[in-house]
């Protein structure tokens, strides 16, 4: 028998899942996959360790309408029987948002059900799926303990100065303030480091481009957070696929009270037709803009690294000056034309690339004479969900857990 | 006798003006002052050259609803009367907004102020009194050749990249662009730069802070501009006296989404209620600020530093790299504490400060051992709008000028 924990990352229209082994620290898992198209015509995908890929039972609800509700149980059945050996002994979830007062990972409890309930108007988008997949899986195996850990806890260190807006005092204190996202890749990346080419120099001042469909930066000293570029929500900061990053507020007024533009409208224009997306006209997808001929997929592609390099050296300076560079996610880890570009852009500071390792996507691209050492490290969110659970019920063993029945409102 | 040109500064409650000698280059006014409390309490007061303060008239009419229209002509008269020697042959106007198409100033006449109008709804606050201050003195003094300066043009020397938002292109191509402001500052130091302890060293890569109640930078590559804080409108960048700066497009869409904040609230908040105001609590003047013992003017204080001096990194990579930097305006030119808090930052760089130097607000506060010149330069809007009023006067002489009478709608 192998004991495994079941690691969910569940989104409005999908969730991508992962059974790691029940062992200290981060491990490769014995299966991963995702259920996509939730609420119009659900996929399932899975692929195993030696690279089998199993197939989801005709018998489960795979159903046009089935909701996360029907799915998750049918899921954790289905883990379940697909291999004898197996039994999950926990689940680790991935949440959005875990406020001010998360620092780090927390066992769920009915309480701390009800406060993450309370943050889902900072995260609407994304809060009320992960609470639903915990809430199924307490009320399908109430005996199973499961741990949340939060893309907003590993900022949690910075300085309050950098979570900060320059708004009335008032506002900052009621929680509108710069959390910060991807904390669990940034997380995954700091536990890595030091196993890395970097050596004891991860303990210096570091700079992690988590840059994938949604992208951000994250300062670190002593792989800690300093300062991070997305703020109060995941629209700030880089632009991104679809998103616009940084903009002027005045826009936004501008486009509500000038043009007549609704909230929703806003919202859309903002999250979804903007960024590589809405600069190219063409696509959100870096690897498709790369080999597009048209002119306006490479202005995407040059704005998209303008920006990444300005907002590095901004970091920079909330750091006190730059060692390291990490590249990470979709795009951080299989660009090298990005890398290229914005490394291009840190010259100035005295970064070169070693141009065939960044070719191969090589874990240390940095250039024979690079004042920056510069690295590629692919990142893994369910991996450190998964360690992490681990290391959380380590410390409150599941023996003691108080078994959670009552549905949640 | 002595011929001057008039300029006039209009804003929704105040009017700077100043008479300059009408010769080549940027001089000395004869005379300065400011017509403020328009529409409440209006107050009059200016000085002369030799440092005597006139009066106004007791006959002119500041009754607490005189309008521009009633203050300007009378302001004309006053200003002509006010010493037998002065004959005002032409006026110069600070116009904020000259859209895409304004790379410097122009020659009033009925198009160029039809034009204009049509960018009213890209600065509401402040376009509309500009338009009415030279329609005033259209209507009064048909004969006097009129220029108007934008706040804008000095940007139009960037690149398409630092001049767009992350937005759908067709909104770009509309005029959502970024369009930098506080030009007429920036052209001011521009043409200083050369006389300064800089000298050649001018046309490198130089940082302008205008710090002042409005606060932005502008990154200049042989005295032009290369990319600058603010965006579409005033609120984008630093952290200012009274406005928020940069800051997360999700907060706006939560106050007004989750909040329920109208866009009129959410506009006095932002524009009003922010910045060193909102986040000390206490003042929106730095040098208030500077002399309170309260942790929170620390804190304003520190912050609108932290973010300057990480702007400033920020767009020295637009730069490619930094050579100079240069402060000015009301905080800049004044505070020790401020260029100290921001030079401190910037140590990563090689920044240093002659402390005694910058102690004086002297013109070069360069430390001994430091790798960036630092300059600290007074602006003077008022006299480049004069400047750049006498310069396209001589090319455009004024017996050839179109009068124009019609009023405008």
């Amino acid at each position: 028998m192998t004991d495994v924990t079941l690691v969910l990352n569940a989104g409005s229209s999908s969730i991508k899942f992962a059974l790691f082994p029940a062992v200290e620290g981060v491990q490769e898992p014995v299966l991963r996959g995702k259920l996509s198209g939730i609420g119009s015509h659900p996929r399932f995908t899975a692929q195993t360790r030696d690279g089998t890929t199993p197939n989801w039972d005709a018998q489960l609800p795979l159903h046009p309408r089935a909701s996360h509700e029907d799915l998750i149980p049918a899921l954790f059945d289905w883990l379940e029987r697909h291999d004898d050996g197996l039994t999950i002994t926990a689940a680790g979830h991935r949440v959005v948002h875990g406020g001010r007062e998360h620092h780090g990972p927390a066992r769920v409890c009915p309480t701390l059900l009800d406060d993450l309930a309370e943050l889902i108007p900072l995260a609407p988008n994304h809060q009320p799926h992960s609470l639903v997949a915990i809430q199924c899986l307490v009320d399908a195996v109430p005996r199973l303990p499961q741990v949340v850990c939060f893309d907003t806890s590993f900022h949690r260190t910075q300085d309050s100065m950098a979570q900060t807006f320059a708004l009335p005092r008032a506002l900052s204190e009621s929680g509108i303030v710069r959390y910060g996202f991807h904390g669990l890749s940034y997380q995954y990346i700091a536990d890595r480091l030091p196993e890395t080419p970097l050596g004891t120099r991860s303990e210096g001042r570091v700079i992690v481009a988590h840059l994938g469909n949604g992208a951000s930066l994250c300062a670190m000293r002593q792989r800690r957070s300093v300062a991070t570029s997305m703020g109060f929500t995941a629209l700030e900061g880089l632009m991104m696929g679809q998103r616009c990053g940084s903009l002027d507020p005045g826009v936004l007024l501008h486009l509500l009270d000038g043009k007549g533009m609704s909230t929703t409208e806003l919202r859309h224009l903002l999250y979804e037709e903007s960024g590589l997306l809405g600069v190219s006209g063409i696509s959100n997808d870096m690897a498709e803009l790369e080999a597009h001929p048209a002119p306006e997929a490479r202005e995407a592609i040059e704005m998209f690294c303008y920006r990444a390099a300005c907002e590095m050296t901004s970091l920079a300076t909330a750091l006190g000056g730059l060692d390291s560079i990490v590249f990470t996610a979709g795009i951080g880890e299989n660009s090298a034309l990005v890398r290229h570009l914005i490394i291009q852009r840190l010259a100035w500071l005295g970064a070169t690339l070693d141009t065939d390792a960044n070719q191969r996507n090589a874990t240390s691209i940095t250039g024979k004479d690079s004042a920056l050492e510069i690295l590629v490290i692919p990142t893994d969110e369910e991996g450190i969900i998964a360690s992490e659970t681990r290391r959380l019920l380590s410390v409150q063993p599941t023996s003691s857990h108080r078994t959670i029945q009552q549905s949640r409102p």
